[in-house]
C-alpha cells in the first residue's frame, strides 16, 4: 500500500496533537512540517523523525514528495492556504473555521469546488461515536420530527489566561467564530437545515477585563432554523468542572442527551463531596479519537478519490451563522441571515 | 391549638390534591367545598368527611366558619375569587397564575395590598427541596454570579388528549401562561431581577391540530434580564419519558442542575433497555411533598399573622412575562416588557 | 375519628424522630414520654405539649389513657418493655432488633403470639417507596427468578465517635446485629426464603480500636438461602461521602439496584470536584418518610384492628441470622443455622 | 525502525480480533496465522494481505521470518503452545488463562522464567484506562487502606447459546477458571495481596441444562485475603442489559466503582422506558483500546527488550484461585489455599 505522505502546517497545541495523529497512523508518513518557531521544529523532527522542516508554509508546499496538507495555522491564514495547496495539487484537510470573514471563504469554496483534490474540514464531532451515534437515531426516525437542539461548549476555566495571551495577540473573532462553529455545524448536520435568524446575548461578569478585548466569557444564542427547528447555544470559557460540551436533540418521539455530564471516564468516586464523576478537562482528551478519526477518513479518501461527507459550504454556513450571532451580540437586536449563492 | 378551617374551591385534578393535603394537616379542617359538580362533591365529602358543599363559590364564602380559601377554579376567575375572599375577610391560598389578563391582576393586587388577611400564590417550586437546595447555593455565593438559567417543563404525552378536551372549552392563555409561569417565578426568585426582553418560538410537529386551538406542542423562550442574566426555557406537552422539569443555573463559579434526568426514585433498573431510571409521571407524583409544604406554610402564615415570601407582585410580574411572551411567539418577534407600577 | 393515644419510651436520636413523627399525625396524640434524662423530657414535653413525662418506663404503662406504645429502648431491654405493654394490654410499636439473644427473643415471640394487641416491628425499608417499588417489581416478576441480593449499609464515619462513646457504655451486640439486621431482613422480605449457611469477615484498618470494644469498622457476610439465592451484605461505619443504605437484587430476567449511589436530592452540581451528586448523610435524612409511614401504618393497624405485615418471627429469624453472622466472624468459619420452631 | 513480525495462532472470536489489531500498528506486520479452518484462514490472508497461512500451529512457529506469537488457541493448549515456542526463540502473547490445570502452568512458568523472551499474559483490564485510573487512586493512597473489593463479570444473554455450543465441544474449566481470572487478577493487582480462602456458591435457574455440562449460570465467590481485605466475585451469563463488567474498591478513605453502570457511551435517551444508558454489549467493545494498548505493550517490551508488568506468576495464581473457587462451588465447603514454590 503506498504510503501518503503529509506536511503539518502549524505547530500548535491542536498543531502537535495532528502530528502525533498524522505519525501514528499506518502507511501514513508525516513527511514534512512548517511552523515559525525552529525550536519547536527541531523537537517535532526528532520526536517523529520528520524529513522536512520549515519556517514558513509557502516554501513547505513546494516540497514534490507531499501528497497533502493539514493546515492547522491561525484562521485568518486559512483561505490564502488552502487556495496555494489546492495550486500545487495537494490535497488539504484544515482545521476550523474556513475563515475569519465571509467573501474571502466564499472565493475560497470556488475555488475547492473546481479542484479535484480532497478538501476536508476539521468539525471532528462528525467523527465522534456519541455524536454519530445520535446521529443515527435521528435518520432512523428514534425520535420523531426535531424540535429543539441545545448545544454547549464550555472551555475549563483553566485555559482562561492563555486564551486571553492568545486574544491580545491575534483577534479570534469573537467567542462565536472562536468556539460556537462546532455547535453551529452540529445543528446544521442534525437538522438538515439552514439559520434563518439568531439572537445572541452574553457577559462577562467574572472576567469584565474580556470585553476590553472584544470577548465574552459565555455568550449565548438563540436560533430559529428554517423548518422551524429552535436551537439554543451556548459557548463559554469558565468552566470550574473542566470541558463541558454537550448537545441535547428534542423531537416529537423523545429527546436524546450528549454528555450531559461531561464524564472523563466510566469511575464513579464516593468521597467526602458525595458521589463524584470526574470530568474530560480538555478537547484534546474529549475528543481524542474523533481528531484520529477525522484523519483517517481523510486519508480514506485520498486512497479512495472520494469526497468527505463535510464539505466547503458547511464551512462557509458555520462561519455566516457565527458571525451573525457575533452582528446580533454586537447590535443587541434579532438578525436576520440572508445567504446567497 | 385553634382548628384552621379552609374552603376549597375547584375540584378539579389539581383541586382534589389539595382536599387531600389539608385533610391530611394536624388542627386543620376541610370545612367547605365548592365546585359546580354535585357527584363530585359527594363523593369528597363522604371521603373526607367535609361539614359543607356547595355548587358555587360565593355561596360557599359566606359561611361563617371559614377562616381561609383555597382557590383551585378555572384561572380567568382567580382576580374575583380573590377580591371576593378578602372581601370576606378570609384568608387566601390561590393556585397560580394570579389571572390571564393584566389589568385585572393589577386591580386584584392593590386589594391585596390594602388587605391584612394572608395572600398565598400557589408556586409550589419555592417549597422543593430541590430548588430551596439550590436557592440556598445562589444565596451562599455558591456558583459565584449568575450567568445563565435554563428551565425546562415538559408534561407527560400522556395527559395531551385530556389537555385538548380542556383547550377546547376554555382558553389556557397560551403555553407560556399556562405552563411557563412556574419557570418564570423561578427565573425571577433565583436571579432576583426582572425580565427585560424576550424572543420566544414554537412548533407543533406531531399534533399541528394544536395550532387550530392557539397553542402550541412545545414552545422556547429566551430572555434577558435586567442583571443581564440570560434565561433559556421550554414549556412543552409531549415528553414520552415521563413529567421532565429540569432547571439549570451557570454561575461565574460553577454550575447545578435540578432533575436533569427527573428521576421517579432511587432505583435503577437494568434490562434489555439498558441502565434505566424510571421518571416521575405527573406533577402530583413530582411535586407531592411541594404541595403539602406550601399549605403548611399557608397554615404558618395564619396562625402567625405573618406574610408569605412570594407575593402578589411575584404573579403579576409572572403573568407580564408570560404574556409577553405569547406575543413574542405570536408576532415572530423580541419583545420589549415595560413594567409600570 | 377518636385519637390514638401513644406513649414513647426512649428520647435518643431515633426516640426524638418518633416523637415528632407521632405528634405531626392527625388524630394521634403523643400522651406521655419515658426516659431517664429528666432535662430531656422537659424540653420534648415543652416542644411538643405532652401531657405526661415520666422516668422509668414500668411507670408510663401504667397510665390508663394509652393505646400503644412506641419503644425505643435499648435494644437488651426490648423483650421485657415488649411483654410489660402487653400484660397492660398496650399496642407495641418496637424499634428493631427484638433483642440481643434469642432465648429472649422468642419467649416474646409467643407471648405477642397470644396476644390480640397490634405488634408491630420497626424495620422501616419495608416502609420506603424505593424498596416498596423493587418489592413489587419482584412480585410481578419482572426480574425473574432472583440468584444474588447485595445489600450495603455503610454509616457516614462522622458518627464514629458517638458510635465508641456508645459502644463502651452498652453492647451493640455487634455490627450485623446493630446494622445488618435491616438488609438481611429485606434480604428474607425479597426473597421469601431463609438463611441456611453465612460466612463473616471484617476489618478495622483505619480505627483498630474497634477492636478492644469487640466491634468492627467494616464487616462483610456472604449467605446462602434455602431457595438457593446468594446474599452478600456490607455493614459499615466510616462511609466519608454520607450514609450509604444500597441493595441490589440480580434476577434471571433482570437487575435492579437501590440508591446505588446515594443520592440526598434530585441535584447535581458542576464544581471543580467534577460532576458531584450530594448524598444523604443520615439514616433519619434517608428514611424520612418512611419512618413516618411505619407509624401510619401502625395507627391504621390499631383502628382497623388488623395485623402488620412485618411480624414477631421476621424479628427473631432477623436476630438469628446476624448473630450467626458474629459467630462465624468471631470463630473464622463457614456457620450453617438451624431454626427451631 | 525494523517491523516487528508476528504469528497469530487460533481464529476465533478474539483471535479475530487480534489480527485486526496486530495489522493495525505502525511496525508490525500479521506475518502468519495458524487455525484449523482453511476457509477463514483465506478469508483472514485476503482482508489482511497475511503472507502466510498454516493449519497447525506446529509448522507456523517454525518460519523463521517470525519474531513473535500471539496465542489464542483454546485454553487447554496455551502450556504446550508457550513452550513450544520458546523453544523456537519467539516472544509469547499468550490470552488468559495460562492453562486448565495447575501443574502443567507450573512447568510452563519455570521455562518462561528460563526464557530471555518477552511472555506477555493477555490480561487486558490491566490496559484499560478505568482500571489504570483506579489503580493509580489506589497507589496514591486517594483511598486509603482497602477493606472490600467487589467485581462482576456478566456476559450479555445473546451470548449463552454460543457458550453452550463451545461448552458442549470443549471444557471451559468451569465459570470461574472462564471468566473470573480476569477478576481475581484485578483483585491480586489492586490489593498487592494473595487470596487465603474462598468459598463460592452459583446456580442455573434460568438455564438449568446448565447443570449437564458441568457449568453454572451464575456464580458467586467471596475471598478472604492475607491482608484481610474481604473480595466479592460474581461471574455470569444472562446479563439482559448488556456486557456488565464493574469493580468497586472500597477504603478507609473512600470508595469507588468502575463501570457500575456499564455505560456503551455518553448517550442519554429519554424515551417511553424513562432515561436510558445505553449500555456495553460485548467484551470487544467494552475493552476494544485494551486489546489494542496490551498488543502495543507487548511490542513496547520486544523493542526495548524489558518485562511486562504483568507475569506468568500473575497467571499461576488466578488459574489456582479460580480452580480452588470451583472446587468450593462443587463440594460446598470453604477452601483455604496453600501456594507452595
Amino acid at each position: 500500500m503506498k504510503t501518503v505522505k503529509i506536511g503539518l502546517a502549524g505547530l500548535g497545541r491542536l498543531g502537535l496533537i495532528h502530528a502525533d495523529n498524522i505519525q501514528g497512523m499506518k502507511h501514513v508518513e508525516l513527511t514534512a512540517i512548517s511552523n515559525l518557531d525552529e525550536t519547536v521544529n527541531k523537537q517535532v523532527q526528532n520526536k517523529y523523525q520528520v524529513p522536512y522542516a520549515y519556517t514558513t508554509y509557502e516554501e513547505m508546499i513546494k516540497n514534490q514528495e507531499l501528497d497533502a496538507v493539514c493546515i492547522v495555522t491561525p484562521s485568518g491564514f486559512h483561505p490564502r492556504h488552502i487556495q496555494l495547496a489546492l495550486e500545487h495539487n495537494l490535497h488539504v484537510f484544515c482545521e476550523k473555521p474556513l475563515g475569519l470573514e465571509v467573501e474571502g471563504i466564499k472565493r475560497t469554496c470556488e475555488v475547492i469546488e473546481k479542484s479535484d483534490k480532497v478538501f476536508h474540514l476539521g468539525f471532528m464531532r462528525r467523527y465522534d461515536k456519541d455524536y454519530l451515534y445520535v446521529k443515527e437515531m435521528i435518520d432512523r426516525g428514534d425520535i420523531g420530527e426535531i424540535s429543539i437542539i441545545r448545544s454547549y461548549g464550555i472551555d475549563p476555566i483553566g485555559g482562561l489566561e492563555s486564551f486571553v495571551n492568545f486574544a491580545k495577540k491575534s483577534p479570534s473573532g469573537g467567542i462565536y467564530l472562536d468556539m460556537s462553529v462546532h455547535d453551529i455545524d452540529v445543528i446544521r448536520w442534525f437538522s438538515n437545515s439552514e439559520v434563518k435568524k439568531v439572537w445572541a446575548t452574553g457577559s462577562s461578569k467574572a472576567f469584565p477585563e474580556l470585553n476590553d478585548l472584544n470577548e465574552v466569557e459565555i455568550g449565548t444564542a438563540v436560533m430559529q432554523l428554517e423548518n422551524n427547528i429552535t436551537a439554543f447555544l451556548v459557548a463559554g470559557r469558565t468552566a470550574s468542572h473542566g470541558y463541558h460540551v454537550e448537545t441535547e436533540v428534542i423531537g416529537t418521539k423523545g429527546m436524546v442527551r450528549i454528555a450531559a455530564t461531561p464524564d472523563k471516564n466510566k469511575v464513579t468516586v464516593f468521597n467526602d463531596q458525595g458521589v463524584v464523576r470526574p470530568t474530560s478537562q480538555s478537547f484534546p482528551e474529549r475528543f481524542r479519537e474523533a481528531y484520529v478519526d477525522e484523519l483517517k477518513d481523510f486519508v480514506r479518501c485520498i486512497r479512495e478519490q472520494t469526497k468527505p461527507e463535510v464539505t466547503a459550504l458547511d464551512g462557509l454556513r458555520s462561519t455566516e451563522v457565527a458571525i451573525a450571532c457575533q452582528h446580533s451580540f454586537e447590535q443587541e437586536k434579532l438578525v436576520e441571515i440572508n445567504y446567497e449563492g
